[in-house]
């Protein structure tokens, strides 16, 4: 948390962005800014669009459904925001969206649902979901948005040879405590598994790849979510902390 | 996570456990093993209250709004849980049961609500909070319920000069990384303010208590309830971890 980014409302938008630059708002950013805000001709904002780095923006022209604002000076410059992707089974909707938003706030790189039988869910809303990631890129001051994939079989989430490691929360109890096996194993990915735990061919899929880690979350049976919450967190804490 | 505690439902009650102890549930868990449930004569569950351990139950009566159980084996001990008390400003509604049900999940000892001068709500909710807390403790499997006190002044919730010191999230950034705090003071206790920050009285005030120390919990802006889920997590990360 830091007082640094101060400039309000923070807005996402997808164009392009640069000195002195004029666009359209999105109409459902308009409408917030007009209509929920009530923001006057002349206002000040923030915009961020993943790829540019932030801005400071005024209002320069606005109507009912409509928007027009105007880039002014570089607020910081696009930057790189290390974080893990998170492989998770979908859940049911309201624990699903806390997963979302909060997974951005804590820095998630990447969202990957992944098919898995003992799963609840069959199916991700991808439009709600990247709804809620802006909304929580917005507010928590992010310079990206996570990329969102869309559901895959675990065969196709497997780590590759070469890449990182990917941290399993095994809720077998055979796994190593998680901030030791980070010290251990660095920067990795997350898979955390539905409530009823992985099927045993999942569980053997998984140990039968070199670059999984088995990690244990501690002695409580977690949710799906909070235990990505968790996982989210410690890897941001030790991987990506200040100071 | 560990598959070890297995016997579903799994219920809090008030009443004292011991060995082929019959005992009377309380409504609303009568309802929901019978009417939920649907939970026949015989059928096994596992009861704590917090002081006698864990212990395996049958049903030996019921009636559309009452179920008398009778107890059988020792399941698990009572055991001690470590946790921080977690010190939060008060949240709206949703995030106020978010924070309290994942707080118990993730292991808090008490829940400790204090009066911030920045904070969005006055009060809170002691029965609400603890049919969650009960609810969360229920199903991740504690022992305990965690203690649930009255809102109180920040000037009443310093830490005492021989006690454990209290880790405060400072959002003005001039915290120590929360992982490098806890490996130099050890476990502690929990302090989140509200989103808006602390009134600089009140950082004037932990600033001037030799116990606070003030902590880094990451580059973005957290959601107040954020911030205390990843706080806990670590916590218990760091201190309670098995393996």
């Amino acid at each position: 948390m830091t007082a640094a980014i101060s400039l309000k409302p923070r807005l996402f938008v997808e164009a392009p962005l640069g000195p002195g630059q004029a666009l359209e708002l999105p109409p459902a950013s308009a409408h917030y800014l007009g209509q929920v805000l009530r923001s006057p001709l002349g206002a000040s904002l923030a915009l961020f669009n993943g790829r540019d780095g932030e801005w400071a923006a005024v209002i320069v022209a606005q109507a009912r459904r409509t928007c027009r604002v105007e880039t002014r000076e570089l607020l910081r410059p696009q930057a790189p925001e290390p974080g893990p992707s998170l492989l998770f089974a979908p859940l049911k909707r309201t624990r699903q969206e806390l997963l979302v938003e909060k997974a951005v706030e804590l820095g998630v790189q990447a969202l990957q649902p992944v098919r898995l039988r003992r799963g609840v869910v069959e199916r991700v809303n991808p439009e709600r979901m990247r709804a809620i990631a802006i909304e929580a890129a917005e507010q928590c001051g992010r310079l990206t948005l996570p990329a969102l994939a869309d559901l895959r079989a675990l065969a196709d989430c497997l780590p590759a040879p070469a890449g990182p490691v990917l941290y399993v929360g095994d809720e077998t109890g055979g796994g190593q405590a998680l901030l030791a096996a980070f010290a251990a194993h660095g920067p990795g990915d997350l898979l955390v598994g539905p409530e009823g735990g992985f099927d045993p061919a999942e569980l053997e899929l998984l140990r039968r790849s070199p670059k999984v880690v088995p990690v244990d979350l501690g002695p409580r049976i977690l949710r799906a979510e909070t235990a990505a919450i968790a996982a989210l967190a410690a890897w941001q804490l030790t991987f990506a902390a200040a100071g």
